[in-house]
């Protein structure tokens, strides 16, 4: 394969991941999202992983990441544990309950962004600290688009911080509930008013089986989402979702609103494949006949036609 | 004003409403599912009412409907006390509490179709019980489509007769708590594809502030809801959907992928506009060119472009 510039670059968790559904229950999954984001984001153009394990992550993980075409090197391996994460979903797919956290190396992660990605005019700071995200943007060079995830958590615990580096971004990514926490305001149009000023030029506000809003100055996008016919592991769909965004951009070269409803739309059919299997499972096996049926299928399940 | 064709007649219940919100507090509203419906209804087609009032009603309540151009022969008005509602929205203005429930003169109501209605070729049978349903669609003439509305009360104490009156209707709309519930499935294609198996061509199911799908033999269409920014009062979203959407039908007057799926845009943007007051107080001052603007600004939040 010809060695090609890295495009976009995303940091973010890697983890171990035991998931208990109604009718599976599996172990030692590859899980985080920086391998979803990456997984993704690799079908459509050069992609470099920033983040940590441990020494116990095992080298198939490494081998089956590879696969998609990920560049490893920001992927640091350390002395001690990989984070894991345990969690047991409802009947309905959507709601969990975390059985465990244990963050292991991840506790102590500084990222480092290698020499070779520092051209990637396009950059995904996934859901980590808001002082790693910043620390990590200071590493980049010159970015054209920058797209932030958060969680509650950081607005909770971190506000300030995480407002420092949102005030540095293109895009931020949140749910409405992270929107309505963020902005101090209810109705998400006024949420996304408040989100803007704060600095990004577009806001998506994800509201995950019912797809995405994006907002800019220029207006409102309604980004649905696939009807997904079986769900088998609704992880990571968050992280699919946002990687395959960021890579069709990248892909794309320019960033308007049409490059973004054209990658909002390829970011759902992605996150769509993403929990029809455990893990990257699904990625695995995912061919580009696929991809192109489902996303000119959702055209055709969009189109108002009049 | 010439005197035209009934194209469009709906049956449904009529109430005095109490509504409370965060903001406001509200007795003696114009409710129940019929005027809301049939309101949105008769900005596109001559569309005339079937339900009941006491001697109660006010007599401008009568007024300010047929301001409207809704026909109200279909509306008997008999000795007692019309249906009243009386409930208190969350801050989320999408849960409610019901504080009070007065069957009235609606727990005897016996629907009469005028004969002038009966070569109307479109019908809407509102949420009443099963039985009533098929009692009126019994004295309909000939028609092109009826949709029928129901909700969990029914699928919980009625299921028979309402699969029995399913059976010979076009359109079946329920919201997806209902869709399961009668389905007997989970997943919203599954639950779809049982649905239509009892005999409608069409199945809508509404989502709320998220939209709805639209299921037929050829396929799906993503049904976005517009992003209202101020939120009155929720009361009767569903029914000014349903009302707009049967009307802009019989305006058509073809039933296709194509038209329904206009169907369904418009039907959103009457429903945005419904909750933007109490009651119908914001269809009252609604003008065309302001329908226009939303459909137009509706279909840009849609288009994918590529």
């Amino acid at each position: 394969m010809k060695k090609e510039q890295i495009k976009l670059w995303v940091v973010g968790s890697i983890g171990i991941d035991d998931i208990k559904t109604l009718s599976e229950d599996r172990k030692d999954l590859l899980g985080g999202s920086l391998p979803y984001s990456t997984a993704a984001a690799s079908f459509f153009v050069n992609t470099g992983a920033v983040g940590i394990v441990g020494d116990d992550f095992p080298p198939d993980f490494f081998k089956r990441w590879r696969h998609f075409g990920t560049d490893l090197q920001g992927v640091q391996q350390i002395e001690g544990k990989t984070f894991r994460w345990s969690g047991v979903y409802d009947e309905n797919m959507i709601d969990r309950q975390t059985l465990k956290t244990e963050l292991g190396v991840f506790a102590d992660f500084k990222p480092r962004v290698p020499p070779a990605y520092k051209k990637a005019p396009f950059v995904l700071l996934g859901n980590i600290q808001p002082e790693l995200q910043m620390h990590v943007l200071r590493q980049a060079g010159k970015t054209r688009f920058v797209a932030l995830d958060t969680m509650n958590l950081w607005i909770d615990i971190a506000r300030p911080a995480l407002k420092r580096v949102i005030r540095r971004i293109n895009l931020l990514t949140v749910n409405d509930g992270e929107a309505r926490m963020l902005s101090g305001r209810y109705n998400m149009r006024d949420c996304a008013t408040e989100l803007l000023k704060m600095g990004p030029e577009y806001v998506v506000i994800k509201r995950g089986e019912h797809g995405a809003l994006l907002f800019s100055k220029r207006g409102i996008f309604i980004a649905p989402a696939y009807p997904v016919k079986d769900v088998v592991d609704p992880t990571g769909a968050g992280d699919s979702y946002a990687g395959a965004f960021m890579g069709y951009l990248a892909r794309h070269g320019r960033v308007n609103e049409k490059s973004m409803r054209a990658a909002l739309l390829n970011a759902a059919v992605f996150a769509s494949f993403g929990v029809e299997g455990f893990s990257l499972e699904r990625f695995e096996t995912l061919k580009e006949s696929q991809i192109k049926r489902r996303v000119s299928e959702m055209k055709k399940m969009l189109t108002a036609d009049f």
